[in-house]
């Protein structure tokens, strides 16, 4: 069993808690966060001790690993901390918001050397790796299109979006990594451009609520992401995999599998799920069975914070693109 | 150019009527109805000469074949008299609803030795037609189950239901020549039941409108067919055929192919097509290419008066196990 | 929390002891089988003491309930044991294979008015809910028509089939009881029939491998259920609700929902989920919840013995119909 | 009736040659090509007097209009020649590779005042007309997305892509003029971008066989289009419109609709039709109906030479950004 310290009380928090409990390998031994009536409150419901100094948390000898779900402009700073204190790590996606202090970050995993995972979740959702691995397999030949199609049901709260770094940072990040993830290469042309229509403090920040996405890869490969933040049906989530043997596409989720016919609609589905927590909770089962199994065979994990660094690169690029009206 | 007579101006003959026009290989000659004002009408809409004296229109030169598209109690009647002036024969199902009569047509057939078609369309619908193709090409190994959905969107009016010969007759009889045709075998017992819910006229006349059918081959292959009178979402016509290696399925079809996704409902199609005439609409223009070329190349229609008096023996004897709670 | 005893240490006990586990008011406090070494293999794995004296668990006051998941043959003698001592019972089905013992069993429930449930896990499937739901909501109306696809990929061992009482009593039974939960009536009319084509030995034993099943309600609510003891492509499972104002669909359950597009298919979907426990692995938590929360709430649980006795009484009528060769 | 003449012999003739002849208010009175071998064959194939010269087919008092289905680069000439002679005129697009000429193309035009419609058969394919009339119904509230995936089976011979004007210019134009038409708007902002993947002469020509599209309307609307030169599974033609309250999809067309389910897919479909001339069958009798209707109604059909000058234009723009790596 490995000791996890939970470091964050945020809705993310929440997500990891009873998914911590839940594997047979993990035990949930310090929920971690400086307010003390915080750390508490989440010590109660999840269990594990609440602990509100990091360095006591990163001493405890019954702490063997941390879980990072805290706001991102701490990640790098936690990581760096556990890092030099030599316990593996599981940080929330993003790393940080700026190159400069994930290239600080990359130095110091470097030097110290313990096993770090990021928590590109959408990677461990069984349908998309299941996608990724048919076309692996060369199910589908010579792999020459992706096409995401990433919505989410409703824009976040204004102060999210003000400190999310915008758009293509905050989300198109997750389509990106799971593009060039699934393409195994990264883009050597990155076109992008957005419309701001659903929100308009969004676009009083300047920020694309409608964003649209071309990457260009090496071998030819193009990528196109579209993303809304606002979709009437719930969280539409399809990704399309085009090569020269064939087509596969991911298909959207249902809370139910009854189709209605009626006067007037056939075959008609229930709407779909309704937010990412919901749509890819498996996901992140999955991500920390990956962790668990990675740190346990002492083997690199399957999403690396080269990765994250390498989907940022990408992500800041399109936002440049967006904005300047060129290609990058 | 097969020069042809359609008999009768009834609804059918209306179907049958641009069909043939549309035929490369055929040609509209006459159109009889003993009512002259009839004839003339339907000679004014779709062309060909109007007649009302059956043994003018078979001793015509011009008359290559005729087309029975009349009221079902004067099939056997012309059916005898185009024998016996030698002339090919397509006939609209049912041959007759009785078996005497339609025994005595049988040995007229066999004496004259015309060719002769009997319009069972369905078995030229290009999807039924695919599905049986797979069956015998063995894509699904041993065929052991058949089963049938047909359900049309409203009652017709009860004068027709009264001359029908009761639902079996009239309408599951489409789907046991389906059924048999498939599979290549015959019933060895039959077992069915029924309910009247849709038009308590219907049961007045002692008749079902909510009939279910089970047909055992001699090959243990089982059968089901369940119909309905009235059906809210068009005209609901679905085979099923399960063998040892897999499933086929017909499905059906809607006006457009287009999904819609909302906030209530998620890839919902279109109602589907209302009436079997705009259902099986190409299914009468392939009768007429098979009945034209089974003509023009000598050889037997794939619809015979055989297969239309095996289908009213099936039929007979659901009604009877329907009446009598038993099987047969 | 409720203690919990698991009777049984069968497959269908391994199925319940991780469930038992997972669920946040029950505790796994006995796990019980006459043979030491098999309790205490169960023990070993899910938690629990291990006891091998029925007496023992009745009389063990951290036992609040017991949970039957041993042979169907054990069934009634355990259940009456547990109600005589008081104990909340969950019963896998089916009760027994002779009504006359589960009026045995009836009468003692009624003596003891211990709180029982009947392990019909198919209500508990969220897709059957679902349309069950739908149905009672009146979103097709009046209901006319049901059918029930219920296909397994392969025969179990023989010894298995010896025992089960017949496909009827075995299998049928789980059908039998959703269709009649979902009309909310019971048969007036029931007319069964069946092959066997799959596995020569069940033949031998007189039982059929490919049943058919026609069932009639006092509402004129005709009833299809469709069942083959081997499918190529996993586990068919489908219910349709017909209605006067629609169609009701469950659909089949795949791993994956990853469409592949090729020469020689398009849209193609995986293979079905292979078994019944993966197919309806989700519906187990669900009966457990529904058991503890009609416990604790103290109010009769959505699947009682009575419900057990008339899918029963249904099932040997089907064995009857077919045996016979005539409605019942 | 409108006595028409078929201006060209080519594959597109024979596309409208028979679709003449099926429509009640067209009668294929010429058939026109310069060289008299050709006329004559088409003649003889379809019927009509084989000519040519054109001033005779212009001067012919029985015709009443002219359908040119000949190579581009003569459709401006004899567009103008017939507006001269004051013919009704539906031509095949485009309507040039060039901008000037299509301009001087339009000035005649407006002079001569003659009925114009261009062959954008997709706008009549009933699935691309029920999505349009849905989006402008508001079925899917403010339209803000849309999606098209338009991949052909396979290249051209090396010799039409020569002289195509390059994939948007010849291909894309089609996908263009469609989200305009649907949009109801026309970019403010194009990028596109290519890869050349499939054939290596098509990489030779500095042509793209693999282009990827985005344009931005006034409205906000983003539009992208995807493009293959080659496609395993027949040919692939999608829309996708998306709006604030929903989501439309049109899908692609099969020959059958059987659905397969086996040990190794479940529900797939057949391959898609192969061929556009397949696909869209339907559309060019449509197209013609327009065409005759908007001429006997004297009203501007619903694809006008401005529609053709529009998309071009888009097209050329597209080129641009393409080889130029910038937003235009």
């Amino acid at each position: 069993m490995l000791g996890v310290a939970l470091l964050g009380t945020s809705r993310m928090a929440h997500v990891y808690g009873p998914k911590i409990n839940a594997h047979n390998g993990l035990r949930l031994e310090v929920m971690f966060n400086p307010r003390e009536s915080s750390s508490n409150a989440v010590a109660d419901q999840y269990g594990g001790r609440a602990m509100t100094v990091l360095d006591d948390v990163l001493g405890d000898p019954a702490v063997d690993a941390v879980i990072i779900a805290t706001p991102t402009n701490t990640h790098v700073d936690y990581i760096v901390r556990a890092a030099q204190a030599g316990k593996p790590i599981y940080c929330e996606k993003p790393l940080d918001q700026s190159l400069v202090r994930v290239d600080e970050c990359l130095e110091t995993l470097k030097e110290h050397r313990v096993p770090f995972m990021l928590g590109f979740n959408r990677r461990f959702d069984s349908d998309n790796a299941a996608l990724a691995a048919a076309v692996r397999n060369g199910e589908i030949g010579r792999l020459t299109m992706l096409v995401s199609t990433s919505r989410e049901p409703a824009p976040p709260p204004i102060e999210y979006v003000r400190n999310s770094g915008g758009y293509f940072v905050d989300a198109t990040i997750h389509d990106i990594d799971l593009m060039c993830w699934i393409a195994g290469e990264s883009p050597v042309q990155v076109i992008a451009t957005g419309s701001c229509v659903h929100d308009p403090r969004i676009c009083a920040e300047g920020d694309y609520d409608l964003p649209m996405t071309t990457l260009k890869m090496p071998s030819g490969l193009l990528v196109h992401i579209n993303n809304s933040r606002s979709c009437a049906y719930g969280i539409d989530q399809r990704i399309e995999a085009f090569g020269d043997d064939g087509l596969l596409q991911t298909v959207n989720h249902c809370d139910e599998n009854v189709l209605r016919w009626g006067a007037t609609a056939t075959e008609a589905k229930q709407p779909l799920k309704h937010f990412f927590l919901e749509r890819y909770d498996m996901s992140f089962y999955n991500a920390l069975g990956e962790f668990y199994s990675s740190v346990t065979e002492d083997r690199t994990p399957s999403a690396t914070a080269l990765d994250g660094r390498a989907a940022l690169q990408v992500a800041l690029a399109c936002q440049n693109s967006a904005i300047n009206g060129r290609a990058i």
